[in-house]
């Protein structure tokens, strides 16, 4: 979408919001900081124009986002007996991601879809897609500014928080400068920073730093240590009195080694459910490499589902991630 | 120093500089990526306005820096048969940081000092010292535009590798909106920020990934886990094939322990020479610790030497972490 047709898509939106009063913002599965920052930075908004907002819960928060402020915002609601008059659905790339909230989109009588990934199928009324933009945060700073709702604290802690995970603190090649001239309105609200950061970045558990020491244990690499990777099984999950979601970090350390060009996290989730998580350094598309196995996502990070158990998994996985250096 | 005798302070170093001809700018020992950022950056600006410019070699080039553009402008030079008609020291919070180059500062006709360290001693001429600034290359930036020096490619892409290098990529406390702004406008130049951050943080050798593995394993926590602590000896940098640079990383990386509030690492350089690095989260000032030991640094990350052997180097630095508490 290129800037014109996108500021016309925000105009639309704007007046697809004015025209609602019962807005239902969705969060998608598996949410991440930038989904949960940006539902709840755009609820927050939208209730400072007397809106009545519904924030919706569509999978688990992750603790690690539990410290932003509103966190209770989001809930779990009864779409049978509501009239939706406008659905939001944020950082989903098609419908699926909505999971079983769904059918509130079905119902809904108006679809806002805002979202940054190359591959969203444009399912909404309106449209704000914007694969040049770092995070879908970025899109609801430029709307919030559009419909002149003034930045509070909250509001700005959140877009924060959503910008800077998906671009891992501004240092993916995603962030623009237009992403930190965003920032620096961001931190002239006067939010606090630093307490934001500990709790995304210097809060790891002593449960996941020890199934990081141990799930390293096993690193390996092969392709001239250009591919690397990493398993997380049950047993391991158990050893270290970890989650899986205790994973995180551990794909990018790997992708982090000089020679590695793409790194790969496979995740036991059960025997035969193997959830990978790829990434790459320069060059390699990954999101081609995980739709082949029907995930997808960003060219540097990708995802996909395998369901044959771990060993066959890293097989396939890697057969397809060898196809792709050719 | 407030903001008025720091622009004060800018005018005199302009003033400075245009009256001179034969530029020195030193690095320090050891340096690190905001000064040889910064001095390259200010080299190349200075060179831009015609003034004959020595960037001064003090001590090695760790080779996380190589990738700077002109980085083989800084050479060893023999001060002897030279007028020095202006030294500028970059990042060094007191004389004894230059070294061995400490000679030439003694020996040049103005000495200007730009530094952000709380600590500096203000050994200069004029002294553009600002504890509010993220990082040197911060005021390296603001006295380039008030020079009217054109920004290019290269020195944009050294200042931003020495503000994101000592604000682990914008992400402490010292980043503020004025560090965003500064960098927006770098990146403005079109600079390859995406080759400049792969070189910076996704370029882990591999010995380095094994040592930071290896002295992972040896991770002991304290005091209710708020203070955690990691050795490295000489012995296992021979089992890792690392050298102590390979270092890097660690020390933040137990700090980021969610109830951890002191981290510690001890580098065992020589039996009887421990050099420690010492990172605080939230509330305990590091740099007070290590002047007990002589030596020094910010609030949140700062170090010394003991010269004991490595157990008793530990027990000593304990003591004072475990007072700091008190």
């Amino acid at each position: 979408m290129n800037n014109d047709s996108l500021d016309n898509q925000m105009d639309l939106s704007i007046e697809l919001i004015k025209q609602s009063k019962k807005i239902y913002i969705g969060s998608h599965i598996q949410p991440d900081g930038d989904n949960i920052g940006s539902i709840l930075a755009l609820g927050l908004a939208l209730k400072k124009i007397e809106k009545e907002v519904f924030i919706v819960k569509t999978d688990e928060i992750p603790s690690d986002y539990t410290f932003l402020p509103n966190i209770d915002m989001i809930k779990d609601y009864d779409e049978k007996d509501n009239i939706i008059d406008l659905f939001i659905a944020l950082d989903a790339s098609d419908l699926d991601r909505l999971g079983s909230k769904k059918t509130m989109v079905l119902k809904a009588n108006k679809v806002l879809n805002i979202d940054h990934h190359k591959s969203n199928t444009y399912f909404g009324d309106v449209n704000v897609v914007s694969e040049n933009s770092s995070a879908t945060g970025e899109l609801v700073y430029r709307l919030i500014e559009k419909m002149g709702i003034e930045l509070d604290k909250d509001i700005a802690a959140c877009i924060y928080t959503a910008i800077s995970t998906d671009t891992g603190s501004f240092m993916y090649d995603s962030t623009t400068y237009e992403t930190h001239e965003i920032v620096a309105k961001l931190l002239k609200t006067g939010i606090d920073k630093n307490n934001i950061n500990i709790n995304l970045y210097q809060n790891r558990s002593l449960e996941r730093t020890k199934l990081f020491i141990k799930a390293l244990d096993g690193l390996e690499t092969c392709f001239d240590n250009k591919v690397a990777i990493v398993k997380v099984t049950q047993e391991l999950l158990k050893e270290s009195k970890a989650k899986m979601e205790d994973t995180e970090g551990i794909v990018s350390f790997i992708r982090d080694i000089a020679p590695v060009e793409v790194a790969c996290l496979l995740k036991e989730f059960e025997k035969n459910q193997i959830k990978i998580s790829v990434r790459s350094k320069r060059y390699i598309d990954v999101s081609q490499i995980c739709e082949k196995f029907n995930g997808g996502g960003h060219k540097r990070a990708a995802g996909c589902t395998i369901y044959e158990d771990v060993e066959k998994a890293k097989e396939l996985i890697l057969e397809e991630i060898k196809e792709s250096f050719r």
